[in-house]
C-alpha cells in the first residue's frame, strides 16, 4: 500500500483492490482467474501439509467407497476458491475477521476447473471512519456450474478516501452453526470402509461430546512452504510474500496465510481423528493470533456434538472445535488464560463438521 | 570447478562440461535428458512463481479459445529447454551474456516430451586469453519433432587450457528485435476471451507505446524455492545449489538462476498486463545484476511498440520492456542512474513480445 | 515423546506408536495409508532431488525401451512404502540401524496405488533393558496386489515400560548381498537405448570393479525441502518436522530423513553413472552420521562387482558402493579415517545394484 501512496504515477491498469467505500450491498463480484485443479496440486498439498486421510490419499480407497477417484482435500478446494476472492475483497484488508456458513457441497477431482464469485451481503463502517467491515458470501463452482463450496466471510477493509460517503450499515444474520440438515450428504458410501488401511479403528460411535484430543505432533513452518502454498492458491495478499515491505511493517516480517494454519492443523488432527474423512462445513473460524515462519504449529480438538445424517447408517457427522497453537504442545488443551482471554499460544479456533464412518 | 582443479583423479566418466576451446563453428550438440512435462510441473510452476494468466490456469478458459487444454507457461517451456543446454554449453560459463531471436512456436501440453539441441554459431576468444564467448542457437522440440521454441544465447566460457588454440572469431549477426512477421500466430482464437474471468478489462487497443506500468507487488525469494525450480528444469549449473563451494566463491553464496527472476517478474506483471496471454518472443535479455535468496523482486514495464498480427482481428502483439529490481519498489520506474549506468537496483532487463486479445 | 510423558490425558485414540515390548515374532502389520502416486509426485521428486536419468524423465525414452510410460524413480517408490511403515515400526525408534535384501520388483507408474505391510522377523532386547532391536520385512504392493518392492530393515526401538517382559531373542539370518539370481529382470529392453539423449556414452562394459567415481557436484539442503519430501512420503517421524521439540533435543535441530540423502546422492551420481537406469536392489545401507539443513551433500561411488543378467544381452548389473558426505567434496574418496573409523564427513554408506545397458 505504501507503494501506491508514494506513487501517483501508478498505471490505472493495475489493480489496487477495492476499498471499503467501493462496495455496495447486492454487488456481485466475478473473481479471476479460473483454475484447473490437477494431480500436481494434490501432490503439492500433500508435500506441504502432510495429510494422510485415506480417501484423498488413495484412488483405490476412494473407489472402494463408490467415488470415481481420490477427491481433492476439501481445504485445498477452500483455499483455491478463497484465493480468487482476495484480489477483489481483501487486498486492502486490515484483518480477516471471521467465517460462517461454510459448506462443502461436492467433491472436486483432478481436472475440475474452479471459479468463484462473491455477493456483498453486509457493510458497516467502523466508528474511526478509516475502515469498515465487508461481509461477502463467496461461492466456488466447477466447470459444470455446480457449487462445490460456499461460505460467508467478513473482513475489515480500509477506506481509500476517509471522506468518502458510505452506505447505511447492513449486518447480515448468520447462523452460529451450519445445521445438520444443511450438510451435503457425502457421495461416498462408507459401508466397506477399511479401518485397518485407514490407520485408525475409531468410528463415529466411539467419539463423545466433550471428549478432548491432543494431536500431539508439531510442525514447523518455513517461509518457502507457506509462500509456495499461498501462490499455489493464487492468493495475492502481499503480506505473505514481501519481506522488503513487511519487514518494515506491522509485524516486521511476512505473515502466514491463515488458511495454511488450518490445513496444517487438519493434517495433524489425523492423529486422533483419522477417520474424519471429509470436512462437511465450517461453522466459525478465527485466526486468533498471527503465525510466522519458524513457528511450530500444534493442535488439539474437542468434540462439540454428534449428529446422525438423514437416511445414512454408514456415516455420521461430528462437530469439532479445533485449536491450533504455536510453539506450545497441546497436552493441557490450551484455550483461554486465567483472565478469560485467548491463551497466548493459541493462533486458530475453528468450529467445523466432519463426516466419519459409523 | 575448484573441485576439479584439486582432483586429478576425477573419473573421466564424469562430465566436466565443455571449455571454450572445445567448441567449433557448425557443431551440433544433442542435449540430454529428454523430459516429459506434466500437470505436476505446471502445479509446481504456479506454486513457485504465482502466475495467474487465465489461459495457462484454466483448461476451460483455454478450451473457450479453441485449445485442447491449458498449455504450459511459455517460460516453463523455456526453462526446461534451457536447462538441458547447461551441461554442454554453460557448465564452465563465467556469465550468461544475452539472448536474442527467441521465439515460442507451439504450445506445450501436459504429456509432451521436450528435447533440445544447440548449434554453435559464433566463437570469439576474449583478449585476456582466459575466456571466450560462445554463441549457440538452441532449439527445443516436442515428441513429434516439431520445434516449440528456439533462441540464440551467448555465454562467456572459460578455457580449460589457456594455451589451447582457438578458431578464428565468428560473431553472428543477430536481429535486435524479432520481426512481427516471424512471430508464430497463436493457435488460440481470442474472439470469445472472457475479460471478466481473466481479471483485467484492458485489451491490446488500450495500451500505447511509451506507457509505463509499475506492477506494484514484490516477491521475496527463498533458497528452497529457486533450487526447487532450477532442479525441476534439470539445470545443473552448480552456482545455484552448493552453499559449501559458493560460500567461498565470488558472491559468498548461491546465485539464483536468472530465469527464476524472469518468471517471477512475468508473474508479477499480471498486475497491469493481465491479458498478456502468451509470450511470443524474447528480443533481448540481460541479467544486469545477480539475485540472491532473501532479495525481494519487483518489476515494471514499458510498452515499446504495438503490432497488428497478419490476418488476425482477435489479437495483437505488444512489445514490452520489463525491468526487474531487487529490494526496490518500481514506483519511479528505475532503469539508469544519473551517470547513465544501470540503476543499482535493476537485476533484469527483458525485451519481449506478448500476444494480447483485441 | 516428551509430550506423552507430560500428558497423562492424551486421548487413547491417538497413535503413540509401538514400543519394543509391543512387537511379536510373526506379527503382520498392515500399514496405513494407501497412496496413489501421480505425475505430481514425480514432478515434486524431480524438483527436490534433481534426477536426470532418462527413463524416468521422459515418457518417450521409456517407450523406446518398451515401457508404457516413464516409471517413477525407484527411490520414490522406496520412500513412499517406507513412509507407511513409520507409524507402526519406528515412531519410537532411537535409530534406524540398517537395510538388507531390498529388491525392486516391478515399475510403478502414475496412477498406481501403493500399500505396505511388515512382518516382524526378529527381536532382540538390548542389554540396557531400555531398548531393543526390531527386524521387519516390509513389502509394498500395487493395486493389483503385486509386490513392487520389499526389504528388511532393523531399528532400535525404545521400551515403553522398561519392566515389560520381552520375548526370547530372535535374530534373522540376512543375505550380505542380494544375489544376482534374485534381481528382478528389468521390463525395459535396452537394445535401442539412445546414449546421446541419455547424456552419457558409458555402458555396462565400460565399468570395472574397483573403479572409483567422484560425482563432483554438491547440493545444499534446506529445511523446506526435506520437510516437503518427507511429508510427500507421508513419513511422520517427528524428528524431521518439529523445531520446537527437536531444538531442545539430541541434535538441537530437525534431523533430515536418511532417505533424503539417499535420493540426493543417487541424483548426484548421474554425473558418472548416467546410464544406471534402475535401482535393482539395495544390499546394505547405513546412515553413518546425521544430516541437517544447511549441509551440502556430495557423493562418490566404487564399482564393487559386475554381473551378467540371465538371458539378457541388452543390459547387465553393476554393484555399486555409494558414499555420501556433507560439506566435503569427494575428490579423495573419503571412507575411513586413519583409525579405521568412518571418515568424519561420511553420512551414508549404501551398497546397491543398478541395471545398466550393455
Amino acid at each position: 500500500m505504501t507503494v501506491q501512496k508514494t506513487n501517483p504515477k501508478t498505471n490505472p491498469k493495475t489493480n489496487s483492490g477495492n476499498f471499503f467505500e467501493d462496495f455496495r450491498i447486492g454487488q456481485k463480484l466475478v473473481h479471476a482467474t479460473p483454475r484447473t485443479v490437477t494431480a500436481g496440486d494434490a501432490a503439492l498439498y500433500t508435500s506441504l501439509f502432510g495429510p494422510r486421510f485415506p480417501v484423498q490419499s488413495s484412488a483405490e480407497f476412494a473407489r472402494s467407497l463408490g467415488l470415481p477417484e481420490a477427491p481433492m482435500d476439501d481445504l485445498l478446494t477452500f483455499h483455491i476458491i478463497f484465493g480468487k476472492t482476495v484480489a477483489d475483497i481483501s487486498l486492502n484488508a486490515v484483518a480477516n475477521l471471521g467465517y460462517a456458513e461454510c459448506r462443502f457441497l461436492r467433491p472436486v477431482y483432478a481436472g475440475d476447473t474452479l471459479a468463484a464469485t462473491s455477493d456483498v451481503i453486509g457493510l458497516k463502517e467502523n466508528s474511526n471512519g478509516k475502515t469498515g467491515i465487508v461481509y461477502v458470501r463467496s461461492t466456488g463452482t466447477n466447470q459444470r456450474g455446480e457449487t462445490v463450496a460456499s461460505w460467508v466471510r467478513w473482513v475489515m477493509v480500509r477506506k481509500g478516501d476517509e471522506a468518502a460517503p458510505v452506505p447505511e450499515a447492513v449486518v447480515p444474520q448468520l447462523a452460529d452453526v451450519v445445521s445438520v440438515s444443511d450438510l451435503a450428504l457425502p457421495e461416498a458410501n462408507f459401508s466397506d470402509y477399511d479401518f485397518a488401511l485407514a490407520g485408525s479403528p475409531h468410528r463415529w460411535g466411539d467419539y463423545e461430546p466433550g471428549e478432548q484430543i491432543d494431536h500431539i505432533d508439531g510442525m514447523t513452518i518455513e517461509e518457502a512452504e507457506h509462500m509456495m502454498a499461498t501462490r499455489a492458491f493464487q492468493n495475492t495478499a502481499k503480506v505473505h510474500f514481501n519481506q522488503f515491505t513487511e519487514g518494515k511493517g506491522r509485524f516486521g516480517r511476512r505473515l502466514i496465510y491463515g488458511g495454511h494454519v488450518i490445513s496444517l492443523a487438519r493434517a495433524l488432527s489425523f492423529n486422533g481423528l483419522g477417520n474424519a474423512a471429509f470436512v462437511a462445513a465450517i461453522n466459525a473460524g478465527a485466526h486468533v493470533a498471527p503465525c510466522f515462519a519458524g513457528d511450530t504449529v500444534y493442535a488439539w480438538s474437542r468434540i462439540v456434538e454428534k449428529a446422525e445424517l438423514p437416511g445414512r447408517d454408514d456415516c455420521g457427522a461430528l462437530r469439532v472445535n479445533m485449536i491450533a497453537t504455536k510453539d506450545y504442545p497441546c497436552a493441557d488443551f490450551p484455550l483461554k488464560d486465567e483472565a478469560g482471554k485467548n491463551h497466548a499460544a493459541v493462533i486458530l479456533n475453528l468450529d467445523y463438521w466432519v463426516i466419519m464412518p459409523k
